[in-house]
């Protein structure tokens, strides 16, 4: 016998959600979200189950709150997690004896039982004892239910009592549940703002942009270009390492092993003479110049996201100072890092089974911390699949301690249960492997995946058509349809997304060579010049960026479906949020005009079958109204290969539709 | 920072299986079966990673085998368990630097790198401490490969001698495992005798083994049927409730609430003056008889399995003895069996909520422990169900550390979380919902669902076309071909499958009345008088149960696969054993004929496309030759509604051929 078993105890509670990793890890949602807590509940016998979720800010106590039975033995309470932190719930239930008495009482007079009194008597005496658990005021009303089962009023009148819900009421509140099962432990769920939902980044190298040919660009200038960045609608600009850069092994241009002496080297081979991750490098400007870029952003209602790349130049101050943070090879050379047979003799790799890990460790968390004291909320994390990845786990969390509204976005393209990992781990964001997820069917996989528990519970996608180091075959031959489609489909399937701009808008396609996703002449090794250009795709990221704040439905990814279409170069996508319903229909194929039918699912976007209904396509103005399922589409690449319809469901009143005008 | 973490640990080992309810319970599998122990296991970075499983039974120390890479960052070690009892497993990873050293010297080598000086101390390096760590036989060898890695040997002879099998076996055993990451705990496995697996079940009422009509059988008249039982080929024979039956308020025929004097009542109605669960009813016989029946019957073949039902009838001992295991009601009456408006007025449950439950409990097992003294080692166990689910798993496994070789069958029709809960507390069979699963989209859903992890990793079906309370609407109305049909799904479906007979191969369809599921005249309350019949099923069981035994493919579920057909009345489906291959084609629709294609996945059942293959009709003799994967099939159910085909692969030799004549 386990002495410490009730046996007792009928209930059974299991297959708790939301849960990452049975509780080890938190799910995620942000603040103002609707979160539903589900359990099994279930114990022998026909008795009647009472279920309730106790539920808490870290900082608070916790509150109660009753649940519902679902079907099949799901049971469910809704909460609104309204702060940001870490939150806790968990469930406890019990046979509720009250419940199952005044259920079958029921059936017992419905059958005209002759045992009605005996049964009145059994009531009377749970009602009995929940009076002495009672508080002051209910024992009194308790007590007053008492004593008229307990008088000689006619039985039938008796039972008239038994219905009361004030009696059901007060029953809830005041019976025992020394019998009642909790489930074993307090989930986590960690609650960011709502930006960690909804984003969309620009990404721009801060050195370019000075708007002249072969001028250093700065951080001070950098606020030049804040007023475009944000009329086109982004809200965080990302900034690639703004730290010294090392000169020995210098890259060239195009990644060549040998700099020439006016190459400025990639931001990500960090550290010189003029400092190490705390410090800016001097061609840039200085910390208070960086402080004084973020406060003007802010201004732009934009936030800056800041680079954090955990790596060393051999110029880097720590490969003095702490030369037990690098591994030594048996020649006393610094073992640089190494995928054989390619080689990066610019970058010194931390070297994390060092015996002195706790002080690197401390260390690298020192330099989040810095930059969270420079304003900085937004992190976006060089290759941290590269890194011990239970370091992740505590170093966020650290940052998070002091700076909990901290983001922190992953770029780990890696293989797929490294990239879920970090996330559970802490990562607000991640890169994903959107880039490559080009025809329906790849599309319409990976997003299903991604927007669906268990992985939308701790996974937030971040989606980026380009990066300065992803230029796809897509974008290379596809032209501008290409662009047009792989921009709107980043801004449509995924809450998040991000560009790197000025390259993207511009449409540069060129790669370093056939076969390469590098860019010719990259960004990464060379300063750019980028100058105004009224044909490119400004406009279009603008209307988008303006569609998206728009429309509720576009800053969630929960409610994404597809529908079918009978043209495999044709995807179609509904998101919907309350009365907001978008659908993106867009043509993969950027060469070909293509047609089709495509099969909406009426009933899962809340549109009745038999109703017409209007379509307003937001990229090109025009009005349809559709009536069923099975609408018609062309879509030419050449011209606009994608539609954005915003449903409306019905016409309820002349205000409710000036609304979609 | 976390005290007890060592954050050079680099390693993740998550996503284990079998694990049961992440292994708060344990996976299931019988004697000699190949047990698949996996992970997801990954690190940061491009580092070779090693890992091992340790595994043991629970009388004997862990064993080590070293894990293989799947695809995906899957790891996998395949043991065999070859005990019954149980088996306790985790796992072990790490970065292997010795590994990941030889692998780059390798790529190195290839693009000529003219560091290969260095890389060959490095790995000395890591020689030299596995020397230290190794016995006395390896250290020496290790030092031979050491003084020649140190010697004056050309750099290409030093690095042949790396790539020594030798050196790499020597490495694996020497290897410091420091910052290994160890799984957080042991996983349990529990290993019954193969009967859990492959068993065939036979329910009879010995109370109506006599024969004669009017006259009570005997336990010592069952030793009579032993023969015709065994010749049919079952293994079990599943003996009602042999106890004392209760004389107040005992049911008449029919369950009629008012009994005659001759009425027999039903067995379930336990306990009488003559005794309770531990005694043996007096028209049956004696305990002596009861163990005398179990010789006889394993001199057949045979195995008993008890009916184990925890309630009480007003008669029974218990009732005056302990009146605390039963829960009184005001008027001072004991409260009967009900689920209103029904009532059962011969039956008294248990109070599982008494505050003797402790000494309940024990008592409980003490009836298992007593049959187990008398020879039984498999319990059907009545309604599980309406009993506290936490007492099962207590109970299960008390009475197993006894009798590791004890199987209990789990009677519980109910929802399916309560079900499948019972299995995972330690059932080792389950009666299924397979009665009430007659279309194909109905079977092919169910069976995909309880024979594949994760529920077949704890749920082993047992598919009974009836039962003493289950006479369905398909067998009423269908005719012999119903019960053909219904008989060879459930022996060919399910490896564990039973009859109640002699009802079933007399083919009894009258049902108490319509759209009742109760036999008319059930056995339940009356004698029944059994004769020969020979147009009845018994030729077709045993031709069933022959092929049963002769073919491993039927002897498991787990390589269960649907095919389709373009018929919905028309099911196919195959499993497979090594060699052996076994496809059962089924017309569910017991009153027309049915033909159609079907659609076999040649590769799943590991057939050549292009290959011509050999079909044997069991049933009827006939052979096929196919090719490809259509076949047509015309399927009638006034003659025979089902093939049973066995496939031949190739022929290789005529020996090999005369195999399957």
């Amino acid at each position: 016998m386990v002495a410490s078993l009730d046996g007792r105890r009928r209930v059974i509670i299991e297959g708790v959600s939301p849960a990452v990793g049975e509780g080890k890890f938190a799910a995620k949602r942000v603040e103002g979200d609707v979160v539903r807590l589900e359990a099994d509940i279930f114990g022998d016998g026909h008795d009647v189950i009472s279920a309730v979720a106790f539920y808490r800010h870290e900082s608070a106590k916790p509150v109660e709150i009753r649940m519902i039975p679902l079907v099949n033995d799901r049971w469910r309470a809704e909460i609104t997690v309204d702060r940001i932190g870490r939150w806790y719930f968990t469930f406890e239930a019990w046979i509720d004896h009250f419940l199952t008495w005044h259920r079958d009482l029921r059936k017992r007079v419905d059958a005209k039982a002759e045992d009605l009194e005996v049964q009145v008597r059994i009531g009377l005496e749970m009602i009995r004892a929940a009076a002495g658990h009672a508080g002051k005021r209910d024992r009194r009303k308790l007590e007053s239910f008492i004593a008229t089962l307990e008088g000689d009023d006619p039985i039938d009148e008796k039972i008239d009592d038994i219905w009361s819900e004030d009696l059901q009421a007060l029953m809830w509140r005041s019976s025992g549940r020394e019998l009642a099962t909790r489930y074993e432990c307090e989930l986590p769920i960690e609650v960011d703002r709502r930006k960690a939902a909804f984003s969309t980044w620009y990404e721009m190298f801060p050195r370019s942009a000075a708007g002249k040919a072969g001028e250093h660009g700065t951080l001070r200038g950098m606020v030049a270009n804040l007023p475009r960045i944000a009329t086109m609608g982004f809200d965080v600009l990302y900034l690639p390492p703004v730290h010294p850069i090392g000169d020995k092994f210098r890259k060239g241009r195009d990644n060549r092993v040998k700099a020439e002496p006016d190459d400025v080297g990639s931001p990500w081979a960090i550290g010189g003479s003029a400092g190490g991750h705390m410090a800016v490098h001097p061609q840039l400007g200085t910390i208070d110049d960086f402080e004084a870029l973020a406060v003007a952003a802010a201004q732009h209602g934009i936030e800056l996201a800041l680079d954090i790349a955990f790596q060393a130049s051999p110029d880097h101050p720590y490969v003095a100072q702490h030369p037990e943070w690098f591994l030594k090879r048996p020649d006393g050379s610094i073992q640089y890092a190494e995928n054989p047979p390619k080689k990066y003799q610019d970058i010194y790799p931390f070297y994390f089974e060092t015996e002195a890990w706790q002080e690197l460790w401390n260390e690298l968390r020192d330099i989040f911390l810095f930059w969270a004291g420079k304003g900085v909320r937004i992190f976006r994390v060089d290759n941290p699949h590269t890194k011990p990845l239970p370091f992740w786990q505590w170093v966020i969390a650290e940052v998070r301690r002091d700076y909990p509204d901290a983001l922190f976005l992953a770029e780990a393209f890696t293989r797929p249960k490294i990239m879920y990992w970090l996330a559970k781990a802490g990562f607000s964001q991640s890169y994903t492997y959107f880039a490559w997820r080009n025809t329906k069917w790849e599309l319409t996989e990976y997003f299903t995946e991604i927007t669906k528990p268990p992985v939308s519970d701790f996974f937030r996608p971040n989606a980026w058509p380009n990066t300065p180091d992803i230029l796809t075959e897509y974008l290379q031959h596809g032209g501008r349809g290409a662009f047009e489609t792989r921009l709107i489909l980043a801004a449509t399937l995924s809450s998040n997304y991000g560009i790197y701009g000025p390259a993207f808008e511009r449409m540069v396609h060129a790669p370093r060579e056939a076969g390469s996703e590098e860019y010719l002449d990259s960004e990464k090794y060379e300063l750019k010049t980028w100058t105004d250009d009224e044909d490119d795709l400004t406009e279009l990221i603008t209307i988008i960026n303006r569609i998206r704040r728009e429309n509720p439905a576009l800053q969630q990814n929960e409610t994404l479906m597809f529908h079918p279409t009978d043209n495999d170069q044709i995807v179609c996508f509904s998101k919907t949020s309350g009365e907001n319903v978008v659908i993106t229909i867009a043509n993969v194929d950027p060469h070909n005009e293509h047609s089709g039918w495509i099969d909406i699912d009426l009933a899962a976007i809340g549109l009745e079958t038999g109703q017409p209904f209007q379509v307003h396509d937001l990229l090109r103005g025009a009005r349809y109204t559709w009536q069923g399922a099975q609408n018609y589409v062309k879509l030419n690449p050449h011209v606009m290969p994608v539609h954005i319809f915003r449903i409306r469901r019905r016409v309820r009143s002349e205000k409710d539709f000036e609304y979609y005008l």
